[in-house]
């Protein structure tokens, strides 16, 4: 049923190895790559399973079926898609999973016993992952079962797993904690009731990738299947584990997307599937350029953002705010990247900071259609550091509102809120009434809205006519208490002609009239800008 | 000056390794201990200078100093307080560092060149970080220099130094991706011209363990001052890097608190160090028990907040959801944890969600005065798992809802709005008027605020009488237009006698009123609990 050895996936999909003209990595690599190395490993995805046993993780049927489509896409050749005995809704998820008639293989998670293996083949699942805890510590505080018990109980499992015609992987959950002979009885065991595969599981992430390479050198010994890993991240050596196991003959990994997972998480599939490449120059089915927009999809459905200093997918991976390195990567991305941002379909991006330099700050202004010469940029670059320097934090909005400050802009306001009231509560709608004065004309205007900020902002739009419209609302988080500073930064744009953007940003303890505010500060500047 | 291969700091601190009873890893690890490996290792950390690098932190110099006394006091043997050269703040800071005689010795970064190192001396700094690029790439493409040129300004960069009587380390930038010969011909002029250390950068963190042993094997054989390592987590490896370094021979690494640094940061301090001390038995000056609150204050004043997934000091590292594993770690904790998270001072949590078992929600209940038998525990798991399956995350303010409707203490309600109205503008105090109905009896009040949401709050606190108080006020970040839906969190507490505590929480368009309905649902419970 399986080819053995060899992705399953490999006569559907085009396997994907590095043109290594894009990548500029360490040549060191290259002097240590092992002459054994595979052409390509299969990548066993859990973010399903492994990823959503994620503390708060709870994805709904439908999330569940568009990250496995996404999955696919992706190309990875199994999609764990979660445990069918553990409740309905997640069969009814897996099922759906199945139906979908994805290019990769779809596969269960089971304990060794016929009711999760029955309610696996229930789900029309033709790939069972079925595994005991094998280490001392699992048999003696969890299971409470000798070795014995253990052995058969797999055998057991695994033989009527097979008896039903699929394909079984097996793991010894705890492997790296187990004695390295029961390990060996087990792999044997399993291998002899005709298991087509058998993982081995870093349950608890408490090896080294040293260790791991000697370990999986040992069960090739006496393992004729192929091997899988599945690393956990609790030391931070997640990736290193996998790819240490790849090196010493294992064949497949298991990853998650993002590297969601119980407690520090599993190897994370960008990290994992890039080094693989770059560093062994082994393949995967896996597209590339797939992997950013695959990220954001799992962050925006689990509701677990990508932290920004996150490798690979990060906001943080391809920002640059140090002069050195901007001034190095506008000349040659390869000083400070080891690959452009397009291979793994991210963006590259210069960020303002005391780092900054005269470069960045042009690049940036401009995208705000303004323009200042090098003298002027000098200035703004003198004004950051110094902002910097006091913990403040420099954004689009204030590196904006320095700019215009420094090119005089603001002397006298252009827009200018006279008079501004709202009024909300229960069965009442919500209502602003708003009076500005543009360039000494004034005009006045009420609107309703959901919300008493909604209502505001609807009564300046209509005030200030509609050629404008709110690009973007964002409202920091709140933590506190009900009199805690909050900060609002809006976009707004004016649509004559061609569109020009601006932003404006406040900070204060009412969140009404602090939305006003920085609506009213990006309207000014807008109204203020030279060139339209 | 330096004690060659020995910590510096060995005299006046205590090193740290681990109770190996205290830790349940991989007995693999031992297997493949290298017998070179030193009692002790150096930590250098570089959170002040690489990590402040981090895109849009800027640490104010208060910040700076806070964040260096908790270092010194974690045990670090050097702190790296930033590059003096950069801004007349930079210096400020690290001149305020310098006095305050801490057990860390401090150091600052420098380029290899006369002003650089004047800025660093002019700050008092007795241990100076200078560096040079080496790389084809960075010769080419940043500095524009020979090799020639390069060897030349290093020497005499070092030489300058060293004639002020100062320690110094150096670096070639971009070691990782220096021709072998070259870098081998840095070592050996470097040391000719006197330095006391150096450091190999992965400064694009593009190495894999295997080359990096490989390459300080390689750099040991020329190089007689203590080898230190600098890793970059492009693809997750900073950790492993730095291991495979000391396993090679390195004596120094250089770290951050959290990770943090350029792109995807630096190795972290907390896993560098726990790695060392769980596979290599190697120890360092670290008070293991100061690493987590050390990294909330180095979360909080960065303004980067730690990933739940981070290893080691993520609020999940130590988090449990699932049935299977809560079980495991009710029993004994080594069934799913490496070690104990008072280790390293931080707290293990159970958390509800679709793989929640009886055992958690009990303990969960139990923390808000909730007693139920053991049939409507499962009646709370069962619709646990019901609104986790429909993609519902379940936090304390849900489960105590359910909790409370199951023991049919919501049937009817006994706190209950009947008016409410809020007016806020420009030259307006925001002014709140509301109506409940506390038992049949209706009160009425109104109060102002600092917003509307606190004069709505304040109203309601006013009419329920003085024993309430608003513990915490929560207020999710908001993103898209000013109509999006905003999720509202409050804690209530009634302090008669012992302090109760309730939870509400509401999702609404009208942020006024959804502050409202939340503290509504929290006062609600709170009058419904049976015993008080």
């Amino acid at each position: 049923m399986v080819d053995r050895g060899k992705p399953e996936q490999s006569s559907s999909r085009q396997s994907h190895t590095l043109d290594r003209k894009r990548v500029y990595t360490s040549q060191f690599n290259a002097r240590v790559i092992s002459p054994d190395l595979p052409e390509n490993v299969m990548i066993f995805d859990t973010t399903l399973r492994d990823g959503e046993q994620t503390p708060g993780i709870a994805l709904s049927i439908e999330d569940k079926v568009q990250i496995a489509n996404a999955l696919s896409d992706l190309g990875v050749d199994v999609i764990e898609a979660g445990f069918p005995t553990s409740s309905s809704g997640e069969r009814e998820a897996i099922r759906k999973i199945v139906d979908q008639g994805l290019q990769s293989r779809v596969c269960g998670l089971a304990r060794c016993n016929k009711k999760d293996i029955d309610a696996a083949l229930d789900c029309g699942l033709d790939y069972i992952h079925t595994f005991i805890a094998t280490s001392d510590c699992h048999l003696q505080y969890k299971l409470k079962m000798t070795r014995e018990e253990v052995r058969g109980r797999a055998v057991e499992a695994i033989e009527y797993a097979k008896s039903h015609g699929v394909t079984v992987e097996f793991s010894c959950e705890d492997a790296t904690r187990t004695d390295l002979d029961f390990l060996k009885e087990m792999h044997l065991a399993v291998q002899e009731a005709g298991v087509d595969k058998i993982n081995v599981p870093d349950t608890v992430g408490t090896i080294s990738p040293a260790a791991m390479e000697y370990l999986i050198g040992e069960l090739m010994t006496v393992t004729k299947v192929p091997i899988a890993v599945h690393c956990h991240d609790d030391f931070g050596l997640a990736v290193a584990n996998s790819l240490s196991a790849v090196r010493a003959g294992a064949r497949q990994v298991h990853v998650t997307m993002n590297g969601l997972g119980e407690r520090a998480g599993n190897a994370a599939l960008e990290e994992t599937v890039l080094g693989l490449m770059a560093f062994y120059n082994v393949g995967t089915n896996i597209e590339t350029r797939m992997i950013g927009p695959t990220s954001r999809l799992v962050a925006k459905l689990t509701g677990y953002p990508v932290p920004p200093i996150k490798a690979i997918v990060g906001n943080n991976a391809f920002a640059h705010e140090s002069g050195i390195h901007v001034h190095g990567v506008l000349g040659a991305p390869s000083t400070y990247e080891a690959f452009g941002p397009e291979l793994v379909g991210v963006q590259r991006s210069i960020v303002m900071g005391k780092h900054t330099g005269a470069h960045s700050v042009r690049t940036k202004l401009a995208e705000y259609g303004v323009d200042m010469d090098d003298g002027q940029i000098n200035l703004v670059v003198d004004r950051i550091k110094r902002l910097a320097d006091s913990g403040k934090e420099v954004d689009d909005a204030e590196l904006v509102a320095l700019a215009s400050h420094i090119l005089g802009e603001r002397e006298s306001e252009k827009v200018k809120l006279k008079e501004f009231a709202v009024f909300t509560g229960m069965n009442i709608t919500p209502t602003a009434v708003v009076s500005i004065e543009v360039n000494g004309e004034r005009k006045t205007g009420s609107a309703t809205g959901i919300g008493p900020v909604d209502a505001a902002i609807n009564a300046i739009k209509l005030v200030m006519g509609n050629d404008i419209s709110l690009v973007e609302y964002r409202l920091n988080a709140i933590t506190g208490g009900s009199d805690a500073l909050c900060e609002v930064s809006v976009r707004v744009a004016r649509n004559g002609g061609k569109t020009i953007m601006s932003v404006g940003k406040a900070i204060g303890s009412d969140i009404v009239q602090t939305s006003v505010d920085s609506t009213m500060e990006a309207l000014d500047r807008l109204y203020c800008r030279k060139k339209e």
